[in-house]
């Protein structure tokens, strides 16, 4: 078993890099914060006796030998960027539970046939540069280097300047390493095991995602003087497709979601009409053609409501991955973890997007959930207790010594 | 008359400094630019001869003395600063409009018994800094200097100390000064003149204000893996407030409106439902009665139509004026300057706000119009012909010579 004591006093450390203001972290993808977390995960890697590469997006890799020389490694791990108003667990217990289990494994003196890999993956959140999970995108082949690098946040500032400014760009290629297997712990940031009383969740599927960048055109204009009938309001554009995508996603129940996030309002005075609105829908559900239909849907009739108001409609997919449907060997070896163990388990559909979700695409892959609190994530009130905690890495223990072989 | 040109010529040139990114102006109060415009206009009254004083809001005199050592002054002017996406005329042409009658008067030798200044108002706008017409509601007494001083921007800058900052707060105590009477020419903003074909407008009346900042709470959490009935996304708060003023605007016509033009969402990130959106309601109409049932039936429903999608709302005035009436004995100098000068005019009620509307309190106070194309301003695309300025500032100098006494 691994040693829950430790793990948690280095979340807490962790926590103290970028604190946010209500207990949680603003440690946002490529800030200073970002790159001052990542110097304590390597020094903390380094003292594990793991050799740290880097590869050109920032991912890092702390590598554990293995006795066979020819053997792919197992990787393990997560992000350890955050929201602006992040909690202290999404993506960092991932990659300190990783470090965790090798530090076990020192301290047990156990030796694994595959090294074992340690990885934390660049910008996973999305909020400064979107989309979400860019760096194991690029990594899986699913996104261009070059595109990636040329993201910008709301500043306008690429994100392969900010990589540099921050001294972590690596000098590996991108997605050249190969895996044996990959494996993520992270929180459900859910409901469901809470609910049911589980320590541990068994990913067995993933929610598809799209993320819709809708721009709606009207025109500037005095809030006073402007007759209400000369108006072009592209705030009432937002406000009617705030509730087009609620009722979408209402009636797509059970398992699908839909809301905006992010809000752009130009020119945003008190006393000037917004002349253009720019936002992302974020809809979510586990069936493919459930997804896309919910989309079609979204995308022929808000044209129309805003037509109907005298405004204009454009959109854009900034985000996008389809259900990924996890390996079961992988899976298995999760569920036999869990079972061995004596955690109460359950399989459940992750709702929230992975880094694992595009290593799947690649290598067999899966992932290990304990409960968050009231499901409650993406909120610096996030919070797990230390016994769920263990019990997540306990379990990827388990499985990756199964994979990795003693 | 007045020289059309170089009034035309100072518009222009004043447009230099702070230039927009379509065309019009960004030069908002307290900013870099804002102080290098009123250096520039300080430049010009001194080179007519003219005496400046500063109070210790910002607000700028130019004065041209008069033969009577006793009497009042009259006063003439507007504002300088602009909206972050402004036009070129907003507020400009009433503070060069009243250079400029100066001008005419140093041309033609005139001499008048009561002396004339020329007014900038310190922050007409209230973009950056709310309410609008800051500081000649300090000046009319209807807001306390201190008060003033402490609003704050987005960034939370002070409005004190960015007006230290920049170098205008001057020595004169806000208010001092007594009036004769006053006199505003601004652009219409709106489309009646135009449409109606007519070169002036004579103001009788003007539009209240109310400015609410509402502020709509929810509880911040995943947009993927929260499930659609465990939601408190503060962004349906807005989407439903949007159409109720909307709704509450239209049920009032004819002339009343309401819109939101300012939108904060927090933490504003894709992937997280909004926990808490701030803006702004602007409702206007020109009876104080309908104006307060309008203001009523928002703070009554804006409530419940929150709590039923279990959000909170809360609601503050950040800013208000009730229905002004100007003076008659003003307003019938400009209707006669008009008549006398042949220049086709009706009557009109002002749908913004203005500096006027505050020294109309304390002092007989009017103003006259001129068209603008198409009725927009708070748009980079504002415009004006040379001959409706021209025409406006006639009238303001025949106005103005017959208050002042020749
Ligand atoms: N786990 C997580 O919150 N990832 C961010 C991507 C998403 O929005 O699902
Ligand atoms: N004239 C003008 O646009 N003033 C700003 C105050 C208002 O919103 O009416």
């Amino acid at each position: 078993k691994t040693n829950g004591a430790r793990l948690w006093d280095s979340l807490m450390e962790m926590a103290k890099i970028g604190p946010g203001v209500a207990g949680g972290n603003n440690r946002q993808t490529l800030t200073d914060e970002d790159s001052e977390g990542r110097h304590l995960f390597q020094t903390w890697c380094e003292d594990a006796g793991c050799i740290m590469g880097v590869d050109e997006i920032g991912n890092m890799f702390a590598r554990r030998e293995g006795t066979d020389p020819d053997a792919l490694p197992v990787y393990v791990g997560s992000h350890l960027d955050t929201q602006p108003t992040g909690g202290k667990y999404d993506g960092v217990l991932g990659v300190l539970g990783g470090l965790e289990i090798i530090r076990t494994m020192n301290d047990l003196g156990i030796k694994t046939k595959h090294p074992i890999v340690v990885t934390n993956w660049t910008n996973e959140e999305g909020t400064r540069f979107a989309p979400a999970m860019l760096a194991s995108g690029v990594f899986a082949g699913k996104h261009d280097l070059e595109w990636a690098r040329d993201r910008r946040d709301a500043d306008g500032k690429r994100f392969g300047d900010e990589l540099e400014r921050i001294g972590w760009k690596g000098p590996e290629k991108v997605g050249d390493r190969k895996m044996h297997a990959f494996f993520e712990l992270h929180i459900e940031q859910g409901p469901i095991l809470e609910a049911e009383g589980r320590d541990i969740g068994v990913v067995t599927h993933g929610q598809g995602l799209r993320w819709i960048e809708c721009t709606v055109t009207g025109k500037e204009s005095h809030t006073g003087s402007t007759p209400m009938h000369m108006r072009k309001n592209a705030g009432r554009g937002l406000a009617l497709i705030t509730e087009l995508v609620h009722e979408i996603a209402m009636k797509n129940q059970p398992n699908a979601v839909g809301a905006i996030g992010h809000i752009d309002v130009y020119p945003n005075s008190r006393n000037v009409i917004p002349g253009k609105v720019v936002f992302t829908v974020d809809m979510r559900t586990h069936l493919l053609d459930k997804l896309n239909a919910m989309v079609d849907e979204l995308m022929e009739r808000a044209p129309a409501v805003c037509a109907d108001i005298g405004v204009e409609f454009s959109a854009e997919i900034v985000g996008q991955f389809d259900p990924p449907a996890f390996d079961e060997g992988c899976v298995g070896a999760i569920r036999d973890a869990a079972e061995r163990l004596g955690y109460s388990h359950m399989d459940i559909v992750s709702g929230a997007g992975h880094d694992a979700c595009w290593i799947n695409d690649l290598y067999p892959t899966a992932m290990v959930m304990c409960p968050c609190v009231d499901g409650l994530s993406h909120h610096e009130a996030e919070e797990i207790s230390q016994e769920w905690a263990t019990a997540g890495a306990d379990v990827l223990l388990h499985a990756v010594l199964e994979t990795a072989e003693i």
